[in-house]
């Protein structure tokens, strides 16, 4: 074990897996959990509740790989946004997330089957 | 934020989940995203279907940590080949994928359940 | 490619993904690969088979991550335990688990859904 962090480690990493059923679908999650953006992208996506699934597992991860001790259900998601481009999904982090993250910067991916979605975190 | 990028800055992850029965069997869409090598090495593991699917899936987590915008359905994910060491399995670039890499370095580690395959790799 | 290792590269990862019923559940297979306080831990969550299962995938990945050649259904898990922690899981190893980490640093992570878990690993 190396006494202070360098350069290029790595602070955590986060996974986070669903069963798409068991995503909450109500509009009370959606507006606590998301931003306006990302309801406006999943909602007109193909399949609008397996991309709410995927961003709140991609969430989740990210939450994890910040290694902040849980709020538990109380808290809302809506400071990690997910954002979309053109090279994949980036972060963007406000409020308590942000300040959580300390100027680390987080890398995340998304993937979903039929049934199921996960995603992946690092934080650097 | 950093302006530069340092020496140990990943520069992308990238995950892929898939239901086993939902990855193509066809001799077609083995052909066309699988090299000789990787044919020859999944046809004779003990459960084909699901190791063709594993490798599937690793193809599509590395594809998604080179961050490269996605050609959709028509790209060949030949250019991308598992290569099973000893240790693990390894990547292997050519072609336009190796290009898109620009020396970056691969890991990616997959796994298989009885329903589902999931990968994930890393470029950095 | 680079001749040499530099500070900051990642040296593997790792990703288990198993259906929680998939998992044995026998009090040998739980005393060969957890330990005391990693079986503590887990009888005492709300779910225990999951908790297990979940573990028993952290402890998987981390071994891919560490790129050993595999020593297949022989090899004892329990040198590489699963600390729980308020920031998420931390990672202890010891013996020959310890001797192959070389020094590395280990992340990992872990999920579960109603039937599955995930967990990733990374060896820096």
């Amino acid at each position: 074990q190396t006494l202070f962090s360098q350069a290029g480690d790595i602070a955590g990493v986060g996974v986070d897996t669903e069963l798409i059923t068991a995503v909450p679908t109500s509009e009370t999650f959606r507006q606590r959990n998301f931003t306006q953006s990302e309801i406006d992208y999943c909602s007109s996506a193909p399949d609008p509740i397996a991309s709410f699934a995927g961003r709140w597992a991609a969430k989740e991860a990210i939450f994890k790989a910040l290694s902040v001790p849980s709020k538990g259900a109380g808290a809302s998601m809506k400071e990690i946004e997910i954002v979309n481009t053109e090279s994949g999904p980036e972060v963007k982090l406000s409020g308590e997330a942000e300040t959580a993250a300390g100027g680390k910067k987080i890398k995340v991916s998304l993937s979903h089957s039929d049934t199921s979605v996960v995603a992946f975190a690092v934080a650097q």
